[in-house]
């Protein structure tokens, strides 16, 4: 194989960097599982150091120079013919990565940094006490700093652009804006025709659950899906999430809430979606972006699949149900299936977006979407937000909070810096319909599949057409070649309207 | 405070050392705690990784700069006045530690770590196989390197001292022969005099008791120990170990034997003594020598102290047995404390030194450092090591074990490559007896307040004399300093003769 000395070198760092960032990866998950909790300091002091070093190795001379030598900066394309399919596709994401770090000085790294780590704190204690005064200093100062990003970054169209790029990098803000619209819309409308149902009865659902039988409803739950448990594992925190510090080695938590052993089972299927896109990228690729994932959406894609599109179908309960009823008799065993499966989808405009059902959940999204823009363009001030928020909330979603805590508080995001995350959680709902549709023509059994149990021709599918490509495609390149069509919402809206109209009866 | 900007310099880099070794200390502990059995690869590239990271701190060219301005090589004192007391004594120990690595050409320790990593995994098939002969070219190969690496050192006596040297600092070869040779008497004439009276019955300890209660039963004694559980906590791994990140993050580990409950606590006892060591160690000077064990003799006195000296006295369990009792009723509810006490003390020779009781441990010890001495000087070949065991096991313990798996092949460390390791566990002893003798005076009435269950003014006790030091003082100083006496067997073997006369009754 065509392999210059700066190429080995780029390789080897590229490892290096890869390898800091796993042992960070674990550095974070052990807080939120087992560190004692007064070693909060000395955590803090770890991460720093090794995020400083990831950040020198990401942006050193060194990097740069071996970067100048393999492709032309500003297009990413190589110096030097010979160099496979493979070894392009890195160096282009390479060159991609280092000059959106590279861009950034430091010291606004370092400030930016600074300043989101206090605001989480005050965002914390903001949201405890509903006081929106407390956190909005904050939240005007990182308005300003991503704006400055931004315009570090370039971007032609709107700033919202470059932001966007971090977390979705073939998206454009316009691109958001319109599928968005289209999906409001239809959302809006399906949310109509299931207001004027009756509504579904869930009490069944909200019955109190020891902590040690909901523990071991997740370990059962997980073993049902298509995950290797010598690669995995499960533990508890106090909000659900996954990490991957390698292919083989991919960790997930949930949380148990008393009166809510389906948030649970849900937050286990939607984290074992997210860990078995980690696990489906190529072992053998590890350290390079052929091993990464493409964007959160399509993360976020993995995730839905199996929260929602399996963990929340019939055909899924139809294998399932009755292991689950034998673990919960007091509470199932008079509940038949088909109850079950119409309680777990119920349909209910709230306040919160973690706990919203797949129809209103979007609309969440959108919400966020069109604040942020409206934040980072200028046309919203900081202090007009609450309500900004809540006359959003009326019209997308008919209810509105009677506090900031339920309101524009309840995200961490904002105090993060983390401005153009939020659409990537609707796009996700998009991109794992849009694929599902072509999975299902591809496997028109699949239901009856599902229904006897069987996943794991499901995740193959998944780990062939989508995990095994890493970033070799863009998320705009990967659906048209998976689905033949570009990202619409059409898929999506057309299974909502199916699987609600036949639950509500409409 | 004078603090040159090199003195600043030097101590950054010293919490930078200290900062990536903590997160070695996390790799490992996860590693036999949780991580999933399928990550083996990645992680020990996570380890290799931070190692040499670690290697290259430790030897660059910049700490060797600083160094020099700050202190004389050789004498290690310092080339300013105006340096505090605790200055002096973190620059008199980085001079040493860098020496110490410096040393050692890379190429060296490289090859080193190589040829244990192997061996290490062939001594666990040799053991597993009972096949001496399949490690024996291995222990040939580490016993030459670790020759090379004793001339390299150097030393002006035996080649053994320059190893003794990495883990207990202040002694030598023949001063450890001497303090053995009057222990080894002691213990096998008490050993005579346990033989030849009645043994007793230790039955009700070995009965079966199921995991989860021996796991509730290992917190629930963990908690009487006057242990912080902010800053620490317990799980369960292969084999018990501690490991401290930081003196506010102290991890210990347990193993659950079925038929062996008390083997749960006392591995609890023992890791809870290294971690209250690591716990007591300055804070404020974390990073630095100031904060450091002295070393694995003083670690593995505080480990003792608690196991033995504590957890295997009656005053300690007159205040605890009953609710010991009350957790395990259908096997101690007849059985009076005292009874307990003797069956918990228990003497008997046998072929395994992590098993043994109080009295033959030491002699376990003994025969490997005789042997071990032979090995490095070359008067003992490897292929007569098993005979030589064997005649040595019969002479001290006066068993012979019929396989070498129960034999020379039994423990991992020359796998390793940690040849002058195995004198520590016996030190560690004898310091951790003449400690115990000058607190005893200190505190006349110890034994009843233990029995009331009152164990933090032991730990201050110890807190206050030995962990608070760091490493001020190297053994020798520090065992003067806080009895008055160099290190001697006599504390030990009168603690022995007292407390084995009156349980064996002679």
């Amino acid at each position: 194989m065509f392999m210059p000395d700066a190429y080995k070198e780029l390789l080897e760092l590229s490892k290096e960097i890869h390898t800091y960032n796993s042992v960070l990866s674990l550095l974070h998950w052990d807080q939120e599982t087992y560190m004692p909790s007064g070693a909060i300091t000395p955590r803090s002091e770890q991460i720093a150091l090794m995020s400083s070093l990831v950040h020198e190795h990401k942006t050193s001379r060194k990097h740069k120079a071996l970067l100048q030598k393999l492709v032309h900066f500003g297009s990413g394309k190589p110096k030097h013919k010979g160099f496979s399919r493979s070894q392009v596709v890195c160096l282009r994401e390479w060159h991609r990565d280092f000059l959106r770090f590279d861009k950034l000085p430091a010291s606004f790294v370092k400030n930016f940094s600074q300043i989101t780590s206090e605001a989480s704190q005050i965002w914390s204690v903001a949201k405890k006490s509903n006081n929106f005064k407390l956190f909005a200093p904050f939240l005007k100062k990182i308005i300003e700093l991503s704006k400055e990003k931004a315009a570090i970054w370039g971007f032609t169209d709107h700033p919202y652009d470059a932001l966007l790029e971090s977390y979705e990098p073939c998206m454009t803000t316009a691109r958001v804006g319109t599928i968005f619209q289209g999906l409001r819309k239809e959302l809006v409308s399906l949310l109509k025709n299931i207001r004027e149902s009756r509504q579904i009865d869930d009490g069944f659902l909200r019955k109190k659950i020891d902590q040690e039988t909901q523990v071991a409803l997740g370990h059962s739950f997980l073993s049902k899906l298509p995950i290797d448990s010598a690669y995995s594992r499960l533990d508890l925190s106090a909000h659900p999430f996954s990490t991957a510090l390698h292919p083989h080695d991919s960790r997930i938590t949930t949380r148990i809430l008393p009166s809510g052993f389906m948030s649970n089972l849900f937050s286990i299927f939607h984290e074992a979606g997210h860990s078995m896109y980690e696990m489906g990228l190529p072992t053998a690729h590890w350290g390079t972006p052929l091993s990464e994932a493409v964007s959160l959406s399509i993360h976020e894609s993995q995730s839905r699949w199996w929260e929602t599109l399996i963990g929340r179908s019939l055909p899924f309960w139809r294998a399932f149900y009755p292991s689950l009823q034998k673990a919960l008799p007091t509470q199932l065993k008079k509940i038949p299936l088909e109850r079950f499966h119409r309680a777990i989808n119920r349909v209910e405009p709230s306040f919160i977006r973690v706990e919203a059902d797949e129809v209103t959940y979007c609309l969440h999204v959108i919400l966020r979407f069109e604040i942020e823009k409206e934040l980072i363009s200028g046309s919203l001030q900081v202090e007009d937000l609450p309500d900004a928020w809540r006359a959003k909330m009326k019209e997308l979603l008919g209810v509105v909070p009677k506090t900031d805590s339920e309101g524009c508080l309840q995200d961490i995001h904002w105090s993060l810096g983390d401005f153009g995350y939020f659409p990537t959680y609707a796009l996700g709902n998009l991109f794992s319909a849009q694929f599902f549709a072509t999975f299902a023509k591809k496997h028109p059994d699949w239901d009856k599949r599902v229904a006897q149990g069987d996943l794991a021709f499901v995740r193959d599918w998944l780990k062939k057409e989508i995990h095994s490509w890493g970033r070799t495609y863009n998320s705009d390149e990967l659906v048209k070649k998976v689905t033949g069509k570009p990202l619409s919402e059409a898929a999506y809206c057309s299974y909502l309207k199916k699987k609600y109209s036949e639950i509500y009866n409409f």
